[in-house]
């Protein structure tokens, strides 16, 4: 593809959102799931526009119940079928424990540690794929943002019909 | 101040950034909660860098357990000490009564639908101020984002000392 086809293309999607901004139903049938972090610039990261996908954040991009509740709506009433967990390296709740951070907080929560990357995710994409709520939601993934580099890394990917 | 500046003032916000990415701490100490919603670009609606706060999302932009569980993790361990609570125009929540989005989902849960933005607010501005475990958290504001002029309007603000 050249450079100018690159450039159009871009703007297509670019346009489109803008002309849908009217409608809440996201374009793409999109949501992902992600980091509160700071450093997680969910469109530049993804290339998304304004428009195309839910974007839902925690601390972790852990699926909670409140994650749940929200992508009951994203997938019951706005039309979303496929949804992406990006967890990140560097994160503030890995390698820690909710005893540790219970004490830094005084919060008597449970904070979703994570111990390991992969594990978290597979447990997440569980959860989402065992939900008595999510029927419309096709495709699960899991991936990991590198918040250095920049880079994604598949982790796990559940489709189903 | 000149356009020269204002690009020189811009492009300090955004190397600085940059040379933090390795820093999970958010230079400006904020954090954002607002809504999963497709139309609203947060970096891009709020001028935003990389590495500045961190932005939490749910259906809605509601202050629920999962986002005190994140704030508290923000304002103890990451030093977050401004939190915005945004929520906007034309959101899937406004209008709606649980009743009717647990028939449309199949859901029993509680959506934390909103009947009126600036009662809302005023209500998640409440549970942040009396919430007992996000002390270090100086200064709560509510404001709504309208997804079709993207403006913003002041609803609420809370400074304590």
């Amino acid at each position: 593809m050249s450079e100018i086809s690159r450039l159009l293309d871009a703007n297509h999607g670019y346009a489109s959102a803008r002309a849908n901004v009217r409608d809440p139903k996201p374009s793409r049938h999109l949501a992902i799931v992600t980091c509160m972090d700071a450093r997680i610039d969910v469109f530049a990261a993804l290339g998304l526009h304004l428009g195309e996908a839910h974007v839902l954040r925690n601390a972790g991009g852990r699926i909670t119940e409140d994650m749940l509740r929200s992508l009951a709506i994203s997938s019951h009433v706005l039309g979303v079928d496929t949804v992406v967990v990006m967890q990140h390296t560097k994160c503030g709740l890995a390698g820690v424990t909710d005893e540790q951070l219970q004490a830094q907080t005084g919060a008597d929560l449970g904070f979703y540690p994570i111990l390991d990357h992969a594990e978290a995710l597979r447990e997440d994409v569980d959860i989402l794929t065992s939900a008595p709520y999510l029927e419309p939601v096709r495709v699960i993934s899991g991936v990991v943002f590198d918040v250095e580099s920049g880079e994604i890394t598949d982790v796990v990917r559940v489709e189903r019909h």
